[in-house]
């Protein structure tokens, strides 16, 4: 890009040079600024977006808000940063597709690598079982998976009933892991729990209906 | 940023002053301003976001609208302040999630660590079930939570009916909590409801659903 | 504010005195001028919503639109006006949290204590229920919270039959009330209702399904 | 407002003025023009919001777009027009708030006070219905309104089976009404429609499901 | 308008003309333009969406668009053009509203009485039924309609099936009818299918569920 | 169009003569340029989008993006071009509609007319089925259709299970059609389907539901 | 292009040399730039997307973002890559259409052929299930796939339990392929898991529901 910006500024030199000639001749040089001016400004409008860019792409690098490797989210599309241009950003996703964002597109900039993550599971239980129990099971599964998994960085705690929903009471289960961890600790922590309620036949509720038989309902009044 | 600001105001000087210069020897300067003044409009919209941030930053600052380590939202993006730069803030989600923002997109900001936050708890009970013995149990589980739980700063009381849904009259229990403890309070709220209710033999509704027989419905007529 | 407008009107006559002095000693000022033409452009789009605040701040105070302790809805953001500032509007939200917007953005506003407020309930029943007992039993609620709740400024009345649903017949009662009262006026509405349908066994629908038995059909061909 | 553009005409006058006098003193105004020009630079976009306003409000006022009593709609906003100023709307809705537009949000405007307005009221009997004998009742529900209701300007007629939907045929009743009174007649409808069905027992469908037992279709093959 | 615009010109040439008697007696004017420009930029601001209402009003008209009385739809508005103004449209919806839009903001216009009207009418048979038989009842019913009514100006005709969904098959039946007529002939066409429906005991289903027995699944393994 | 061009330009020369003739006289003309210019700055800004609209209608013929009777997209319209004119393209909808789209609205372009289209069909069957002989089954008839249908390019072919759905698995069918014929292919497979199926006792699923009971549940512990 | 680009300066040459003539003869060439600036402003606004079209497009090519015959998506449009023109890009997506986009549309690019591909197949399985048992057997699938399947680059992987859904415990599988052959793998691996389950006795869940009777709950109390 360097190379570029000389190149730019060379002809800037030249043409100014030229019309300072011209000058000296005493040729009316107005007409020629004036066209060029009319020129400039269709290209200027069109490069606004190339300078966004780069300006942009500066403050990236310097402000340090991600570098190659790091697992990001910019607008909708998330991926791993593979390269990081003057012009232009490129994601690999999970997907195995490549993301090429200008750099003027990334504003706000979500970065999934800074520091640990929380991996969060939410487990259903019906309304019947006995909560006190069910604490007590999912924290025997919390200090197994606590001592056993090393990306786990703070222990995966009960915050307690995070719901009463439709279906049953909803409690929820957060660690802190090592970044891109976070997932995995989410599905040992779901499988660990399944076994778990499986050996304590705590069941994990299907969608539940109450019927009313009209006729009864009739019959009543 | 003061060290950038310096620098700047200093090519500014050289720039006039150099034009002064040449123009004291008759050298048209018309020119080289002409071209300056092209190239400063293109850099112009590009930087014009840059001094935006910055504008914004200031205020920011200066009217206190947040702090490092307030938890707020911005847009639809939540986190604890973790850095209150110059040009961007960094928000630090629950999820660990780093969301890196430059200032001129905070326009509307939510704090919420400034005053006391409020908790608030829906509860569902069948049409079936006496309100009045309801609201006395809910009392009774409201009155042990403003006693025993120091983040509680008012109340919690109970609304009143706030809906008559499709599968139960739904119950609505506010209460105002130091901040980032309102859904601590949420969740003890909810697991000692469940508990009276358990020990009162209130049920908590899952879906309802009366049933018609079509053929005694023909057999009506 | 009026301190910053005088000293910005200070600093524009003390540019403008340099520039007539240096010019009265025949300096040629008109690369000063274009400099500080560029830099004042990139300041002046800068700074332009920040003007852009200040007048729309000027409006609301000049025409009353609200003022502090109202309750009012700018955009989807909702709270009482804690503080109307020159550069900023600052709301709270009844979940406690502090809605800081600034005053551009505060375009279309909806101002609730200006003025009776309606509260509005709808009431579901089934189908077979008799219209005009239900009707009887909701006009001797109405006339009761009529008499009891000083808060009505007119009405409870029944509006009739809003609408013909899938699950019953929705009548809808409105009263006018004392603005920020209207809530608390809907929840006594909607608990002397129930109570009241208690008494004279009117139910209120859970969703209703009529089942077919397909052999049955298949025989009735 | 006029005392407002007199005020402002008069001091765009002095300012000609004072540059007109300097001018005769030989002073070089160039300077102050300049500054003056960028000034009124960042008013004038800040001000164009007011000119829209106005020149909008203008035309509201010159077309009889709307007047101050009518009911109108504009952006997703209703309501009875209150006031209807230079910069503002007010409108008032139904639910007792008060909006307040600024005229140059006053795009597309919605008046429904205008002519007759439709009622419109959609009727689900089951399939099973005869839908000449259910017309036949709808009728006469309609000949018993065209008479007895004087807000109704063209007669309730039926328009035809507008939908075959999942739980049964959809007939659709219009009648032309005097404006704000379209809701009334909907209502008016629906009580009159409902009772004639329970008189010559027609039944509103509840939702409707065939079941299929797994063992019989099992047992088909 | 052509009132308006020559008032418009005249005042521009009493401007023009003062400017240039000022001229001659050699008092400066510049500083008048200048001021005369500001204030021009502002109402040029103002004024340019007038002028693009004017303008597209004249290409609405010229290329004939629409005309008063088509039923067209422009943005999410439909209605019968009422007025066709030089600056707004307006639309007599079939609810009664009046629709006032300014020309400029009717960019895609959709006329609906510009050549014949397509009626479409999907019908779902269960999947149990002989499709070649309802085909054939459904074609009687098509010829039918071909010859008793006018408004069909090409025969309505079965495409096919057009989707096997969840409830049943979906066959569609389409016809061109002249403008404003494609609902009557849509409602036509459903109530004579009904009716040849229930005379050759063709069922429109309801919704269709098959049943598992948990306890039978298990005694299967 | 050439006409209106020429029209302008003549005018403009006009205009450029009558300056130059008052500038002989030494009579100043600045003041004429620049009233002319705020004029035509204001025209200027109105006639963007016609300038605009021609651009793009341009471009449209000469790269051949779509001609008279191809069946497009644009936005989210369809229909069948039926003028493509200097400012607007007119689509004319299946429903009968004429959409008049401004060129300039005209961005993106779904060509549905060059080269062969695809019909896609995706059908259910239930879990309990055997695939291969589904598979087997759907063979045979897209065989069938490969060779009596001559608007199919490329066979039907099952490209296999693309879905493990809630009520059933999904299999999908591609094929190959001339233009505007892929409809009618899909409904051809859809039928011939049907009726292997029929013939085949193969059954497309309704939804299907296991149930369970409450009491056998809590019997099981 | 390049001959489109030499015709344009040719032109602004001729028009820079006729001016410069017309000023060797002491003509007043001021109005006609004024005029030819004014014209040149209105074509500019046009022309300017043109320029970012052309600009974007040479930075596709340039930076080699994608080339023709690789399947990218754009917005909210997918296709193969047909042609890369100056002006404008052409998809064709799957379905045979043919997407035409201007190059300036052309911001992000997802580039679906640059690296291997991720076929995700996701897996119900009832609670009942024994899951160490259907990883298993889900294990033996993906080894076979491993070995007989060309495409498939890295194994497919059992990632683990992705959710614990209403109907089921949900499992995700994970495989790299060679591009475009995502889609074949995947339906592979739900064939042969189909299979797989089938000769094991697993079932892949329909929704299930618990059902409780009213009068049984009533009797508990």
């Amino acid at each position: 890009i360097t190379f570029m910006l000389k190149n730019i500024i060379k002809y800037v030199f030249y043409f100014i040079g030229a019309i300072m000639v011209l000058d000296l001749f005493d040729i009316n040089t107005t007409s020629i600024l004036a066209t060029a001016g009319i020129g400039g400004l269709a290209i200027g409008f069109g490069a606004q977006s190339l300078v966004k860019d780069i300006i942009t792409g500066f403050f990236i690098l310097f402000e340090d808000q991600f570098s190659v490797g790091d697992y990001i989210s910019v607008g909708n599309l998330e991926g791993i940063v593979e390269e990081l241009g003057v012009r232009t950003t490129k994601l690999r996703d999970f997907s195995g597709e490549l993301h090429i964002i200008p750099n003027s597109k990334v504003e706000i900039v979500t970065n999934k690598t800074r520091g640990a993550m929380r991996a969060l599971v939410t487990i259903s239980v019906a309304y019947e079982e006995d909560i006190d129990r069910v604490i007590d099971v999912l924290d025997r599964v919390c200090n197994e998976i606590r001592e056993s998994n090393k990306n786990v960085v703070e222990g995966p705690t009960i915050l307690g009933i995070s719901n009463l929903g439709e279906s049953g009471i909803d409690l929820t289960i957060v660690a802190k892991t090592n970044p891109m961890e976070q997932w995995s600790v989410e599905r040992q922590l779901r499988k660990n729990i399944k076994e778990a309620f499986d050996r304590e036949n705590i069941e994990i509720p299907y969608s539940r209906l109450v019927l009313y038989n009209e006729e009864s309902l009739r019959g009543d009044k």
